[in-house]
């Protein structure tokens, strides 16, 4: 099994793109990163959710002041969800040639349309195609963008050779610093992600693309899927069920996603996606999935489940008591020879009972081996730390009396080190 | 508050038409229908589901054979879910008194109906209404039944002034268990319920009411709602989302029932419900709600939620782990004054973490109290009960290893006695 992520960086190796991504992405998506890229890949977080201009400004500031790329090195930009193949890398090749040769501030990835879809946004090229002698790449002058246009205006932009646009773009790294310091100009990276909110909650399409005086667009012509949408995304699936769920007779096109325990019965729907998962459960016309985060964020609470560096959790409960108390429990997972950090906290004891696989307990400096069934109680101000040997899940309880605040935070931890390897 | 079965039993009483109610139903409610109507109420469990005609022959060799009624004495067999008024209790009165005066074998409720629905059977009289001067009773020969027909077809039955079936059926007991005995003839209520199995999976309308030789019904014109189905209960609700869930602009006539911890969010749908429990997740399109039953039931694992004389627990958690050992975790909780009862186990450890409330807990005959935060360890022989103060909620990881089995199960429970006024 290869993730999205490990296919696209897999393929961008294979085309002898280059060795040397960097990845912006949201800080919670850190560790799930580094599990599955291993610890040699750069990362730059933005510090909160905002839009993709900033998180291109940013990443551009990484490359920039942080790994002291020059401004005339050439900068893909290119999502992480396409399903595609070798070709896209080509053509991601001759972007930067275009680029290199200076045939325009930015340069586009145009995917050849295979219908008149309403769910992409369109560049409308100049009608002559280009040629580039010495490089021997063919591309158009950008005449205008469509955003998301109807199925009857998409037909018409056909005829014109409009491409669908893939969110891949080449410029040089000064290009886009000139534009990040139209919103301030920091001494460092640092001073920049300290100061992201300065940013303009925009699109890079809108910040950027549609704004830029000199585009060009080289085309794509092969498989191209879009798995950045429920709508897209269940295209691509071999089955209409995953998971513990069943779709009754009465239900059309309909795919459910399950990753709960819970099990789901749909029926009589059509057209529609369930997804649910520790998160949340979205139920959803395929058509409307495009619209769903300003609605979804609010609902958002604690992260339900998170893979980290160690391994993941899962939070099975999470209640608060008359009395005043609050108590949270969680399933948590570390893989072989992953340990979580000597820690303590100051407003909660924990409770662990061992329920699978073996591993090595450290409480307040004493070491001793754990295997299922065991039960450590870990109260408050006690330093505390695991190793798995073998895969080890514990179930946790922590739990924060009325006396102690009531209130469980995940900034209520003080780490420090242990060293396993000398006093293990 | 007051649950349905709650009001319904109210009414019954207000009415004066009884004290004397015997309910029929699955094992599995037991305990939650003591917590809503006490301990003096009369209860007969089916050992497993069948259908209505054996569950009715069942409280029919109960009122027979375990209260002794006679013969002669008038049953009334009633639904507990109709959501309706005052008046419904009085048509059962007059149902009454036509199984008393012998106007006909079986006496049926027929529902004036207020459109032609598809969602109802119906029942279509002969055209003179029949008045029994003694009684001042109005009521119809049957002429046939028919099962939830077309609107069309419905439109033809209100003409004919056809009712609809409310489920509301009276009798003599010996006409009832004259047919029981068809089946076999059995010397206790003990040995009917030991042979459940031997009466057919049918409905009491095909096996008793559609081959009846003398039918009879009485109108009952009034407000009357079936909160059966999810198709007609959403009906009633005041409110689209109940629960932690959002509605999106795009859905018409969607409801959502969410009894989840986490989210959810449903778009784009139309004339759909979204139930979601502990037991499992529905997502359906109302008017096929009532279609369910044979897909959801083989869904159906161990109970998610139950409530229980001494309060209610939710499964959070039911892992079996690669080493071949098996968790489960339960969040419990205790009504205040209630306990569960002195018990062991075999195969199993447990831990209890104290989340919230006051207690006494037994171990192996010591008794102590326990507070928010303790944690008790109970390995497996080990006896143990526990008893809430105030409200008392604990955190429960049940542990099975490879060693002990693998395998969690409900039976594995020893019981006895523990004096808790004498000793504690």
């Amino acid at each position: 099994m290869e993730s999205m992520l490990q296919r696209v960086v897999r393929q961008a190796a294979e085309a002898g793109l280059t060795q040397n991504i960097t990845l912006a992405t949201n800080a919670s998506q850190l560790d799930i990163i580094t599990n599955q890229l291993g610890e040699k890949v750069s990362i730059v977080t933005e510090p909160v959710r905002r839009n993709t201009f900033p998180a291109i400004a940013l990443a551009a500031s990484y490359l920039s002041m942080k790994k002291h790329c020059s401004d005339d090195e050439v900068v893909v930009i290119m999502p992480c969800d396409p399903y595609t193949e070798a070709e896209y890398f080509h053509v991601i090749g001759r972007m930067v040639r275009c680029v290199e040769a200076r045939v325009a501030d930015l340069v586009l990835m145009g995917i050849t349309p295979t219908y008149p879809s309403a769910k992409y946004g369109y560049v409308v090229p100049r009608p002559n195609v280009q040629h580039m002698e010495t490089q021997a790449v063919d591309y158009y002058d950008v005449a205008r963008f469509t955003e998301k246009p109807t199925v009857a205006v998409a037909e018409e932009l056909l005829k014109e050779n409009a491409f669908w646009n893939g969110g891949v773009f080449a410029f040089r790294l000064g290009y886009m610093m000139d534009i990040v310091r139209r919103y301030f100009c920091a001494e460092s990276f640092e001073e920049t992600r300290a100061r992201y909110d300065e940013f303009p909650k925009i699109s890079f399409d809108y910040e950027v693309a549609e704004k830029a005086q000199s585009v060009a667009v080289v085309p794509f012509v092969g498989e191209w899927k879009d798995l950045g949408t429920w709508n897209t995304l269940t295209d691509e699936l071999s089955q209409h069920a995953i998971g513990n769920a069943v779709i009754g007779p009465k239900c059309e096109n309909t795919h459910v996603i399950n990753e709960l325990q819970h099990p789901i019965f749909v029926d009589g729907l059509k057209d529609v996606v369930v997804a649910a998962c520790p998160d949340g459960i979205l139920v959803c016309a395929k058509k409307e999935t495009e619209n769903i985060k300003a609605y979804v964020e609010p609902l958002a609470t604690r992260p339900m489940y998170e893979e980290r560096r160690w391994g993941n959790y899962r939070v099975l409960d999470d209640t608060r008591y008359p009395d005043g108390s609050h108590s949270l429990t969680k399933s948590i997972t570390l893989m072989p020879g992953k340990h979580i950090s000597y820690q303590r906290h100051h407003c909660r004891t924990e409770v662990w009972t061992i329920v699978g696989g073996e591993g090595v307990l450290v409480l307040n400096g004493q070491v001793r081996s754990v295997h299922p069934g065991d039960v450590v109680s870990i109260p408050q101000e006690t330093w505390h730390a695991i190793r798995a040997n073998t895969q080890l899940t514990f179930i946790e309880v922590q739990f924060c009396s009325h006396e102690q605040g009531g209130q469980l935070t995940e900034e209520d931890i003080e780490r420090t080190e242990w060293d396993w390897n000398g006093r293990s």
